[in-house]
């Protein structure tokens, strides 16, 4: 497989992700990298005609069930609808063979359409040319369009391709639904609806297809239900010269859509039925342009991310990533977080971790408020989970799930992973327990959202009682350490995932202290502008009490420290005191979690190894809080150490380099950021994409060359572009007015688009204007 | 694909089914002809390497679950331990590729062992010779062996052997397992311990994999253990004209094993890795030798059957009857029965219906009775899921399930089926509810078993009990018609089951009568000799109870006549009334079935069409009831309307027109009914085998060629060898004894192993022997 990321031209100039041709051995890489989706719903782009290793999968958001009472809750897979087992005089179409010429399969971004065509010469010799085009409407969120086009090039053929809905899929062997029931409709309307086992939520499958040879239409499938499956197979002859067109139109419901809040099942199924038929009389080209409407007005012309590189690479990774924030982002349904996988596959069963609020949501919060709004929604939706959290693990307040699903079901992550190699056993995965920052990422999250929107509505609703209830876990959760007279974070694993069962993490203690003294700051101002709002928390949280205890704390929190010898800041209380070893073997690896194959997690303990950053996200999050010196003095200990394992560290990475000053490896930093699905790794994408590193993608171009940080609620803007790059354009929200943002080698255009004032600090010298402000850019500037 | 069924030569001989060619399109047939077992485990023969609609299934005998709680009960697909992911230079192997020649894989029936080798060209072309092993051990139930060989023939590759137990695969997506627990020892030794998630059945896999190249022994396997897998990947280079070797040893037990009995899990655990280790330590070729040696102890010189025919494949069909009927049987266990496609497929959920008793026992019964018993000691446990049922539809005694499963559970068949063409909706399954003739069938097969094995015992400690409870269940079944003044059974299904809801199906009748007949014989017999037994069951059943009822109702059941006009029985109270249609259509199908394509189930209720043989089975097995001519007439009659949807079918009117003395049909049709799993028509396996047909085999060959056949408990032989047969030579038991039958042309000769008294007839004169008996047959003998 020959991966291309700059195939069109002219008008399609960097917008198409493609193949050149098809492998058999790497199918996960197109399948994931290539998925459609909306928000609503996820759909891996396996292709028509089914291969061995294929992973086909369907996921709708928040649609969360246990398969058993064992498991945790998980996304199911839900019905294929896209597979078609096409016949040609009998033989199976199967394009790995060497029969395939101009292969092509191409996502075109613009559109979200995905393509796929070729001529295929059967085993007799015939020559076939075949094209397929499918989409997830960004219109009608319910509905997946898909069409097929073959052409018999020198002989006759007999076709047959059987087509329907597939239940049968599972995830990874485990069943989260009931067989359900089967209808088909005039021999036309395919109906199946199922219920998961455990959360009972309906799903409802509705299908049609049109078929036609020349202008012939086929009206009489050979209709097939079985277990779990409905399928239709229509037949005929394609003389030479003759086309064969298959139009298939599908929706998908469920009964946790929004809209069918309150109906009984049959009034929801009638609806979708309903739905699907007027889809159908549209037509796929209809329901299509629709479709490329709404990614225009929704994604391309709202967001205006525009680069001018030497490296064409660099506009097409940058549409790459809005592609996939899109398509991954339930911004319909505030009670739906964003998966560590998106809607791209079965990693991470759909949950959401802190890769949401840290790497994905800015974002949102600067470039698309509202769908940062819902999103933070689901954290105050979810309080719920993190209370009963919170009180099962014997604190107070709200403790986040590490790993989130349905808001209210608390703690979803998985108890065992790996072999461990030494006893050959699974390994424990103690994230669930006690990685704990991720309560604190939420607050500082909101507090982000807060500062650069200025949605006050929100706070008084949501935020001021996630900032609190958070912090009363910390305050609970702080241990007194008679030795050091201090309180103590002890028994966590911080963001880097290889030092488990560590003391005074030192993100975790630093995130928790912010999080706490923003409580208290919220608590004097909430008291005094809305005593009201106050009031009502305070009842419920007891908030008088807590910042007794707050105040008491505060200031005995173990922060550490840079030590005075070299700067270096301990990651954790004993980080520094292990072995060090050479790592080059895996700094150097072509795919991530070799060094498994040669120690155990528990052996990795005892090395300083990082599996990604940990001291830089606080350096780049809390960056006032340390000294440039401390910064430099850090990322030259660390970084070495730092095989990058997590897709979540390499962008993170990039925007501290550029933060030093070291642009040339900050550049070199985000291509491998953005290689982590769009490289040549052709593995890394099996289990989904990679969101935290997408959302990464966006940062490091606008919070690192483009050099945007909010600081103590002020926006800061020092751009720093690559050599390679002439212009940097893209737009952010700020205070709720969209700002327009053009950079280029020495120059900064910023253009407030409602003409209200703005304030900026461009490299120490702050501006203020409400309409444009130009700032010459001289060489060297930091 | 090509099938070939006489590939053998010398030793080999008709002991052969091969395909010579691997086809992608059709992979069922050979799947499940080629399937091995042993009673305990049936393993589908899925290739090694996998391919798009392959089913790889491993069933164990009488482990039934019910997937969800809205499933029925059904055997579940365990893990998958055959699977290899085998790649070389980086290349999936794919034979279905023209890059393969020499082709060939092949079922040994002899040895019961799968072999398949050929040598395959990479794509960059290198040649590779490959072959594969695989045998399921007759001599220890528990082990799966299997070995591969490669040899670089041309330039050196690396190779990539990717292989262990994945318990993704399910039935068809339903999920029968938890997850379960992984483990691998001594980096060895996988073990995978699941449980069913209903009857919770703890499955316990062990595996061990020998891997070698050249004579260096590969001892680090990259370990994986994902979601429901643990795999070992072995990597190398083979260096031209080097070989690799691969041999795996698996075990498979469960807690349902009766050598388990009493223990907790992890004591069978340790003992099922013991028996990895030491099946590990004696390696491919020492058990495969002991396996072979059980072959040919306990099948091929116990069964003794030879056929000297010009057809050769009328050998090779025999054996691969006797092959199948083996591993079909879980001969080790009295609580489990033959499954409707044995253990070779998903069909019919491994349920047991009256294809057993009717079909597959009489070859037990007289070949080797204690796997009778044992079949026939599953239906006197059932009689607890029989009696549920009974109750359950407001009848007395025990009314056996159409479909069972475990002993207890009672009726388990499906209440959904194929699409109606006409609604569009599933097609309710009535046979659960109406198919009723089954219970008359067991006590049927009682009796058959008894007067051919006087067993007592069986007999006294469970034969009665049976008889008398089903009795029980037909008296109070019974309907009183007013106007016929007799007693009906209405609604119901007789073996023909395109005629639904039909009132008085004769089969169902006469086999009611008869079985109502038969108790109240054993009443009085049972009563004068044996009153301690009589006394038991009296109480339990009420017997003095009954008794009277059936003296009161017996004579009254109404049992159709033949008409005086033109000796045509209605096969119910309808039939004869119905629409008449032109079927050469479907009596020229190639697939079964092909009439639902043009008439749903309920059109199909007004015509004159039968799926199968019904009257013609009552005439086989209660021949004294009519008269020949009535036989004759009734067959002209109905056969142009039967076109043999079901496997039942073929074989009933093979020895039927044997019985009626159309020699060249019943040839013919023996054939036919031989080509239902081994014919030219490759999709007719997908689902397992036809075991009733194949038990049908076997009784066209004694019961129809040979004349076998047992009246009023006396034994009969009158043969007539088909024109192509010069020999057939067979054994059965005969009231304990061993006869030895060798007919040729001219002479039958019957040898008394035990020179135990015998009573024979032949041809309507009674011999009595107690060594030897010669027959003269003369020409046109009937």
């Amino acid at each position: 497989m020959v991966m291309k990321y700059d195939l069109g031209t002219g008008d399609d100039k960097n917008w198409i992700v493609a193949e050149s041709s098809f492998s058999k051995n790497l199918l996960g890489k197109a399948e994931a990298i290539m998925s459609l989706g909306n928000g609503y719903m996820g759909l891996r782009s396996a292709t028509e005609e089914p291969y061995v290793g294929e992973v086909r999968n369907l996921f709708v958001a928040g649609t969360f069930n246990k398969s058993d009472n064992l498991e945790v809750s998980e996304l199911p897979n839900a019905a294929d609808v896209t597979r078609m087992d096409i016949r040609i005089d009998g033989e199976r179409l199967d394009v790995s063979s060497s029969r395939t010429v101009d292969y092509i399969r191409a996502l075109n971004l613009k559109v979200a359409e995905l393509t796929r065509s070729f001529v295929w010469t059967t085993s007799s010799g015939k020559d076939v040319a075949l094209k397929f085009r499918r989409f997830v409407s960004l219109d009608n969120l319910h509905v997946i369009g898909m069409k097929m086009e073959l052409e018999a090039l020198t002989e006759a053929i007999e076709l047959s391709v059987e087509s329907g809905v597939n239940a049968q899929v599972s995830n990874s062997g485990s069943q989260h639904f009931y067989e359900g029931e089967k209808r088909i409709y005039d021999k036309k309307y395919v109906e199946m609806v199922t219920k998961t086992v455990e959360s009972e939520i309906d799903f409802m499958f509705h299908t049609v297809h049109h078929a036609k040879v020349g202008e012939i239409e086929l009206n009489q499938p050979f209709m097939r239900m079985d277990r779990r499956i409905i399928n239709l197979t229509y037949k005929c002859s394609v003389t030479k010269g003759q086309k064969f067109s298959l139009e298939k139109i599908t929706t998908v419901h469920t009964s946790r859509d929004q809209s069918f809040a309150g109906m009984i099942l049959q009034e929801m199924r009638d609806q979708a039925l309903s739905t699907l038929k007027a889809c159908a009389a549209e037509g796929y080209d209809s329901l299509l342009q629709k479709h490329a409407i709404a990614w225009e007005r929704k994604v391309w012309s709202l967001y205006k991310l525009n680069i001018e590189s030497d490296n064409e690479f660099d506009m097409l990774a940058a549409r790459f990533a809005l592609y996939h924030l899109t398509v991954m982002a339930p911004a319909h349904d505030e009670r739906m977080g964003i998966a560590a996988k998106g809607l791209s596959g079965e990693g991470y069963q759909g949950h959401s971790f802190w890769d949401t609020e840290m790497f994905i949501l800015p974002f949102f919060i600067y470039s698309n408020p509202e769908v940062a709004r819902s999103l933070l929604t689901y954290r105050y939706l979810g309080l719920e989970g993190a209370r009963k959290k919170a009180e099962s693990n014997g604190y107070e307040g709200a403790m986040y799930p590490w790993e989130a699903a349905w808001p209210s079901d608390g703690e979803m992550a998985q108890e065992w992973g790996r072999v461990d190699i030494v006893t050959g056993k699974q390994t424990k995965i103690w994230t669930g327990f006690i990685e704990q920052h991720i309560t604190a990422d939420v607050a500082f999250a909101v507090w982000q959202y807060y500062m650069v929107t200025a949605d006050q509505a929100f706070m008084d609703m949501y935020g001021y009682e996630i900032i609190f209830d958070t912090a009363r876990f910390w305050a609970s959760r702080l241990e007194w350490n008679d030795n050091k007279q201090q309180y103590c974070i002890n028994d966590v694993i911080g963001p880097d995932e290889y030092k488990e069962h560590v003391d005074n993490n030192a993100f975790t203690n630093y995130f928790a202290h912010f999080n706490m003294e923003l409580a208290m700051k919220y608590y004097k101002e909430l008291k005094e502008s809305n005593p009201e709002v106050f009031q009502k928390l305070n009842e419920t949280l007891k908030l008088d009490q807590a910042i007794t205890e707050w105040h008491d704390r505060i200031d005995k929190i173990y922060l550490p420290q840079p030590s005075d010898k070299d700067l270096v800041v301990p990651q954790d209380d004993t980080y520094l005191t292990k072995e060090i070893i050479d790592l080059t073997k895996y700094k150097n690896q072509s795919h991530v979690n070799t060094i498994f194959e040669d120690y155990s997690l528990e052996q990795l303990s005892d090395i300083q190894v990082s599996k990604q950053a940990d001291l830089m996200i606080l350096f780049y999050w809390l960056e006032d809080k340390f000294s440039k010196e401390v910064k430099i003095a850090n990322y030259n200990y660390y970084e070495p150490k730092t095989i990058h394992d997590s897709s979540l560290s390499l962008s993170t990475h990039s925007i501290l380099a550029n933060d030093l000053n070291d642009q040339p490896l900050a550049y070199q930093l985000f291509k491998q950021a953005c290689e982590i699905d769009l490289g040549p790794e052709m593995k890394s994408s099996d289990l989904g994409m990679h969101t935290a590193s997408i959302g990464g993608i966006w940062q490091v171009i606008v919070m690192g060359f483009a050099g945007m940080r909010m600081m103590h609620g002020e926006l800061r803007m020092n751009p720093k572009l690559p050599a390679h790059w002439n212009k940097l354009e893209f737009m952010v929200n700020w205070k709720g007015q969209r700002l327009e943002v053009v950079i280029t080698k020495d120059q900064l255009l910023v253009t407030a688009m409602d003409r209200k004032p703005v304030k900026l600090e461009v490299y120490g010298t702050e501006y203020r204007f409400d309409h444009m402000l130009t700032v010459c850019l001289a060489e060297g500037d930091n």
